[in-house]
């Protein structure tokens, strides 16, 4: 039915075949609900092992707002808010997602969609010499992104460094990893799963853009999972009745690592994309090692490109130009990349 | 691998195998996000043709309990609360979502899992009579479901009845439909679901219990969808990046009535168990007629039961004697219902 | 200007004179603010004496909605509501201050305005056994107000019996005490503030209601204040930043027993009150020990009633009678009484 | 009792005599509650008389954080956010009010601590053009300090086009003006209370900061005071038992333009004390037209200073020297300006 090439985003067809397969398989088994069944259980196992955990909690949500607002409003207290860079995805996309559950997002001007460790230490440091600290939102986590809304990720020593400020002021690390396969599997990364387990207190494993229908697997690394965090989930709209369907995608997932070959397979395609970029003479807005591509584009050239292929319109530049957005994922084709060669 | 017999509920399978197939076939189309997709379109065309609404709207979303809180939370007003009968799912069964968005659940006593319409009259001549009503929680909206928690069916003249009432106030009737396809297929009732499209404000048609790996159809009837309800859903964690998800399985469950396929396929099924019942000599506890039969048995036959096939208990009786629930739904089988046969 | 008699309610005149000249004498001295005020620290002390205790957290607050709704959010966790009679403040007449922070308050049947302890023993026990409790708001707190809403009271035996309930469960226990002076000087009462501070773990001694122009003592009895209340405050927008106001006024109340003889003065006029409607031959609608008498009134009699004086309608009795509410203060003079006695 | 000298802020002593004297004077009368009573509604006529207004609607509340969360989370849609300047009170001193109500602050960079309309023009002129924007929080109403957190004083021609911005948009222009009285009698200022009524579609008349013991005055100038707003006070926990303590104070205020007057003495003052300041050479972090002076100063001296009288430390300007808040009021006295004088 349709026949549009896209880079729009990482999440315009279905799942994954193989993750598809596997719902088809047990779809008729009788399971139990609200993620208490047998997949939930091997999946959560799954991710623990490849993590290096041994005693990780995980807990299947459906989406990245969802999972965003659960995770910070659960792990925060009554006085607390939780800071991220200014381009932070609860920062401006969520539709206040945050604010909804009654926290504050605390912001730092973020360095190409990061939040600065030396930025991060500063704020924290001027906020507990305030005299006025008591009228104000105390920080209770740190949200970073990785790949950040800007496709860039966090060095080892960066990460590193931020999660032992957090430490030092006792304030939990939140990865928010919904485009994490990506990250992973970036050719410029020295930061793996393990590392990022060991240094955050929680994160999730995105699914929905890598390759699931729906779902974000959360993971808390340190034994500190609220209680009755079920019940939060259910009050918040968050718990699935039938949570296999979460459950059993992220098994098939974490089976022979498919989700690290998904993350492959969209970074193969972005470079092969950036090597269009670079013959088309396309300038870089920000240098993005992953699946996202940020380019500035002659105004006249974009109405062309729209017209041939989906894309993002990102941002104005300046009068002549603008910034757009070409996302690859896993099912980006020989002939999308083509595409958009003819199309530029 | 789960061979276990279960009456426990009706969400324990996947999806109905021509709606899983529609996920299949449509997996690799590129498909735009948030709900805004062709199949979500023709989804929502398909239920207002079934619904005879020409204007309505449909609004796809994730589970019940989000369905609810979403619902009820964006169409009260700041002072006001939502009305149920003390046994509704909102008022026990949802851990407070309805009071996580900050609304009271304002409660009568409910009458075999119904709200009585003479009821609902006093309740709201007396608060308006009351002199101190402006410190109380204005009864803003009427939620009821159909069927209800305990399986029973308002007959047209009550939902006629409540409806009316509902005009006179001014308030919204909202109708709880996460069963809806057992109710509308009941061998027993005279209410249809163009009768619930003229009659209610708004309510919703559930597909994770009928069908669906997962799913809710909300339908606004009267041209009364809140501005911006996408923006609602968003920050309520609400909104599928992948609406597709949703979508494309209305459309299977709307294309040709297979949605009331399912629904009496159940409700056979549920016949065949209360033959069963009778001729075992089960005494019920609620007379219902849909898919969920609640029956009182000795402490003694539970264990066995128990030991045998999965039902769900319910509550105690007597010292002697337990209620349990025992559920059909469209994949329950002659096999489920001989092993029900034997084990009782 | 007003000359009317009334026994509408214990907040229609200002404050006690001996408060008001309090504020009138330290009205020039330059006050720390928001509560670190040597007024505010030394009323402090005055309470925990008074209560007999060594290590209370005292805190000042404006009103008793805003006490009641910043206490049990405060106290709270996220997936637990409060424990109230049905009848209670909270419950009823607080237009929805505790859904409003997103709490709900979980409902029993009150008798006489009062949470009786067997029931309340019965609702947890029923609580933590049922199978489906995580789809549930737990119970977190128990709210009790002294004297009830109906101008009831709690034995020693019955007040200790909840507090016993409340340990067993690792539940706190909350007293709302807007009218606690009153109660404290009933005849018939066995239960003194030394016995609420150590039964509880916290609660309010009222001011408004009992000779303040505004405000309510928070008292944190086991070292279990919340870490930064005054945040927790601020953020409901409960803190004044002249907290002198509120903690001069309880300086002067607990200033030699100020507190008490008001309360005594109130119970004195309350049964002079009670002779005359004996004359009157008038009914009880409940037999009250404290301040607030409920009296059922031929509808006849009370439209002479009401154009004599100000009294408050409690509501409906029969189709020719209506409950009243009659209250007296520190502030009612025989004249009162006497026009009391010639209006009925 | 307390002899220290003080300019730390507006609120450190209580009310202005002729206040504390109505207090005194009606305190014996028999008033009705929650802000029905005789004074209540004679200070809102006073007030809507001195604004020029016919159809103002005026509702008094306790405090002003109270009353920024209160008018703000009353006025705002589910999908909209307040729309501020980074250093406006809401966004950084209010402890997270907003936010607690479920609302966004979106901050716009500040100009001395005013909103600049270009920038404001331009925020709204990209959101509305912005194609996720439904992913986003909507402005829905523009926040504004009027003298601001700095001292400073819109401009006539300034707050007509912020509220021409706000019209052509659709969007209420909100006024705090918790130091009102001292904005109207700078000597510095083209903008009088009349123009603020005119141009702002609600605003608050501060009593705390400007005489009073407490209480702000809410004026909605439109018609637009949100239904049952009683209500949202009642449940915000913003209500007052004794409305009348709030209303006596304005009724004091405005009668024969004691408001003002004590607006004039907090000028002159400050007047005085610049010229102190210009004496002893100190630099102005800031060149504020009211009651607030903002003074750069070496640390050396600031700690001689501290030990002499009291002062706010405001913020590091670099390493060898402080930015101060000196504050002056109605209370303050030629002794207090000699004993700066001395201690600088």
């Amino acid at each position: 039915m349709y026949e549009r090439v896209s880079f729009e985003n990482d999440y315009n067809v279905g799942a994954h075949p193989k993750v598809l397969e596997r719902l088809f398989e047990t779809n008729m088994e009788r399971l139990s609900g609200y993620g208490s069944d047998f997949y939930c259980g091997r999946a959560a196992q799954r991710i623990c092992d490849v993590c290096g955990l041994d005693e990780g909690d995980v807990f299947f949500l459906v989406g990245g707002t969802q999972t965003n607002s659960a995770v910070i409003s659960s792990m925060l207290r009554d006085f607390e808010g939780v800071v991220s860079a200014d381009t932070g995805h609860i920062a401006v996309h969520e539709a206040g997602a945050v604010e909804y559950t009654g926290k504050k997002v605390l912001t730092i001007p973020g360095v190409e969609g990061k939040l600065p460790p030396s930025a991060l230490r500063r704020y924290l440091s001027d906020f507990f010499a305030d005299e006025n600290r008591e009228h104000m939102v105390f920080p209770g986590m740190v949200y970073i992104s990785h790949p950040t809304e800007l496709g860039t990720l966090y060095t080892y020593n960066e990460l590193s460094e931020i999660s032992e400020i957090c430490s030092e002021y006792g304030i939990p690390l939140f990865l928010d990893g919904a485009r994490l396969g990506y990250g992973l599997m970036s050719r410029r990364t020295d930061v793996g799963i393990k590392d990022i387990a060991r240094l955050c207190d929680v994160f999730y494993i995105g699914g929905t853009k890598v390759g699931a229908l729906c779902g974000e697997a959360v993971v808390f690394t340190k034994n500190n999972k609220p209680p009755h965090f079920e019940n939060f989930a259910k009050r918040r709209g968050a718990l699935l009745a039938k949570g296999r369907l979460v459950g059993v995608q992220f098994d098939a997932l974490f089976d022979g690592g498919l989700y690290f070959e998904i993350g492959r397979a969209a970074i193969d395609a972005a470079e092969k994309m950036k090597e269009v970029l670079k013959k088309k003479k396309c300038r870089y807005y920000i240098d993005s090692p992953t699946n996202q591509q940020f380019v500035i584009i002659e105004n006249e050239r974009l109405e062309r490109l729209k017209n041939a292929i989906d894309i993002s319109v990102w941002q104005k530049y300046d009068e002549d130009n603008t910034v757009i957005r070409l996302v690859t994922s896993w099912a980006t084709t020989e002939r999308d990349i083509e595409a958009l060669e003819r199309a530029l």
